[in-house]
């Protein structure tokens, strides 16, 4: 049986993705996948997400030059969530990594204190740079 | 503006949320809230999902002992997603910590090697003991 059948995608063939960093742990950042990006993502070692809002695949850094090379596909246990351990590549040497498009490293940057959502992570690249 | 207003939920009232432990940063589980868990782990400070399968709020831990301490709650760039720092508590003096209801710390105990999911982490408590 191929990997890719037993993985249960949702009624719109899409599951969950979980970008974890390798070393940190930190987790970078939540995206959809579909089966055309799960297995391009296996073959390249390289994290190609679904982009629902454009309706099309997405090489993460395709772009902003932030490639994530994979180190390890995951599977929970109800087959339904991948989690990606990842490293995040920056947009060229000395550049910062970021997987986020605001320019932090990750996008999971705001944090819920005395009611409010606050914002406790630096933006480390300017996004202007980032999709020039 | 009351924090639950500025989470983008999506058609179905839902979003997605990460649970990764405090310390080890290890990501343990995946589920979705509504608005009332989401507002119910902020009162609490313990991991309250919603259930798609039984249509109902569920304590994490309610069954296993196994309840999430709630240390952070972040929210992503996008306002969609919502990831939890927790503390996972086991069901007892000198019991496992799991979060898993396998029995395994994790719910992503599965790689892909060589065109295969791999089971690669033990189970560390007995489902039936769990679930007594």
């Amino acid at each position: 049986m191929n990997w890719l059948d037993e993985v249960k995608w949702d009624a719109e063939g899409l599951i969950p993705a979980i970008a974890q960093e390798v070393g940190s742990n930190d987790v970078l950042m939540f995206a959809f996948m579909n089966r055309d990006s799960l297995a391009r993502t296996a073959e390249l070692g390289e994290a190609v997400y679904w982009s629902r809002s454009r309706r099309r695949l997405w090489r993460k850094g395709e772009e902003s030059g932030n490639v994530q090379k994979v180190r390890e596909v995951r599977l929970d246990c109800d087959n339904d969530v991948v989690l990606l351990k990842v490293e995040q590549t920056g947009g060229g040497p000395g550049e910062a990594t970021v997987a986020c498009h605001t320019g932090r490293r990750s996008c999971f940057y705001q944090v819920l204190r005395d009611g409010h959502w606050q914002v406790v992570d630096p933006v480390l690249k300017d996004p202007e740079r980032i999709y020039r």
